[in-house]
């Protein structure tokens, strides 16, 4: 049976109508939309037209009813785009929103929470048809009032205490459980731990890992070794190293992202030590270029992409059928060794 | 006179409604259009509505008239967002959006033109008021019809031939200059050029800028001293080294951009060679954590930031006040020497 018979018997789909245009799926429903239209070609939206008519497309009204006016548009809001790990993330999520016929714009927070409640509310219907946030505070008023809503959102990474909203996130427990056994190897028994902001997910959930893990392992759990940093950057990471360095001496630090680890070898080289002799040290996220650092730095590699082209096949599936399951998917990670440790010197 | 008199003796601005309401100029413009004040909290939009009435304040209906729904939205449109030197341009825009009351949405091209094809189109009037760029490519239709029709555009680093858009750019002559002749200076004779690609206006400027000022120095000029990068990235970087250093002996590489200069540093290790000590090497950005990396690169500072809110400040001047010139702003840069540059081995 051929391809045009299978259409005739049974009720033409939009995909239908596209094949037959010529065009994506996307562009066709764009094209047949009447607030969505005046994105598309003329010539284009005449040829969608026809190849409609004449397959005798009915739209889904039920599934159009859903959301009156579809910009076919997804937003991804970050908490800070000059944070490496960030755009691939991004670009993880627009590829998997291309090849769906999305178009996708980004917005970044600066960490400033005011302006992602102003995003979540201004993006809500009149500029996307979803979201993907990777900037989730635990405590996150306007995602909570957006989950409540019921409003197409998937989180990337971080999550809201109590709010159910769908998350792509990777195994923290996984990370620092193989960051702290390489170290356990090498001979390491007082072993610091530089921690991201506590007011957020990833900061809680790495630091309660690591609390956990170092007790299995038998490794010293006096409370001088863990420090807060305040934020995900270099500047916190070194003054967290200072204030710890300064009230225990480990013999090596894992830290809560790449930068904070950048920011504990700056310590380190401050107090005339070095990495990997006197102190090793191993990151979070295997960002670009950390392999090309003196030293190339250890690291727990994220697959960030990955993240988020998940969230965004998730948000797609529950943009296209409607209401989807609030799921966590966790990716796994793999730490990545490289010369910022070393065994323990006695 | 005290300022509320002074507001009772000319006619209400909307600074003077926003002040009146405790509120920001840019929430009070919402709050007051029909189109966008559902972005705005209900209690705001009273107040604002009050202080309004109580000022008889009258909108400027001929500021209004120009554009018939105002977003106060503003559109940034980047190539690569993974490569670190468009982050901090983005960063620029949004502290200086952000203040002149506007938010920023951002997208990401991926070098793509069809996407900022469908970008520019998408960003008209229905999702942002006007589209700082810094994707142009030399070739550029949808930015040429753009600027035909007079659409409020500012274009970042690259721009496009014969189209009349305003600019912010940074001083390629000046940064090429500096590098050549530190490079000089360390007696290097036989410099090495990896450009960028020559469709972007910056790729075709600075190798312009490279010939000419090689002669004006004294340099060998050989023609297998230049190879073309098929994009800004390591591995073209490192492709383009392959073939320049199998065709001739520079003693140093200055490199189109960052990206580049860590391919040419693959190249020269994968040739058993050394730098600084067989060849110098110098990029061009000053990309973030460039300090950091083996050995730290010396490279050609550009204030990205800067590029961003410049290029934002005059966006904000043209879409309050109408028609802007055509003008090209040009930005100082400075070249940075760190320990990938040493004097010439004889």
């Amino acid at each position: 049976m051929t391809s045009a018979e299978d259409t005739a018997r049974r009720s033409a789909t939009l995909k239908d109508v596209a094949e037959r245009a010529g065009v994506h799926p996307g562009t066709a429903s764009r094209a047949l939309n009447p607030a969505t239209e005046g994105l598309v070609n003329r010539d284009t939206v005449r040829r969608v037209r026809r190849a409609a008519k004449e397959l005798a497309y009915q739209p889904n009204q039920l599934a159009r009813g859903l959301r009156i006016a579809r910009t076919m548009t997804v937003g991804v809001v970050v908490p800070d785009l000059t944070n490496p790990l960030f755009p691939p993330i991004v670009q993880g999520a627009e590829a998997a929103l291309t090849a769906a016929g999305y178009r996708t714009l980004i917005a970044n927070t600066d960490n400033v929470g005011q302006r992602e409640r102003e995003m979540v509310e201004s993006f809500d219907a009149r500029q996307a048809d979803g979201l993907i946030v990777a900037s989730a505070m635990l405590v996150d008023p306007a995602l909570s009032a957006a989950a409540a809503e019921g409003r197409p959102i998937v989180l990337i990474n971080r999550y809201v205490d109590g709010a159910a909203l769908p998350l792509v996130t990777s195994d923290d427990t996984s990370g620092i459980g193989q960051a702290l056994r390489h170290l356990a190897d090498l001979g390491h028994e007082r072993v610091g731990y530089l921690s991201g902001p506590m007011n957020i997910s990833t900061g809680r959930g790495r630091t309660r890992a690591f609390r956990e893990l170092r007790g299995e392992l038998g490794l010293d759990d006096a409370p001088a070794l863990v420090e807060e940093s305040a934020e995900y950057s270099v500047e916190g990471g070194a003054e967290a190293a200072r204030r710890l360095l300064a009230a225990a001496r480990p013999t090596a630090l894992l830290c809560g992202n790449d930068q904070i680890a950048l920011g504990a070898l700056d310590a380190i080289r401050e107090l005339g030590l070095s990495c990997p002799d006197d102190i090793s040290v191993i990151g979070y996220n295997d960002m670009p270029f950390i392999d090309k650092l003196a030293p190339p730095l250890t690291s727990v590699r994220v697959p960030h992409a990955q993240l988020g082209s998940v969230a965004a096949e998730m948000l797609v599936e529950r943009l296209t059928h409607g209401r989807a399951d609030v799921r966590t998917v966790v990716l796994p990670v793999e730490l990545v060794v490289r010369r910022s440790t070393a065994p323990v010197r006695r």
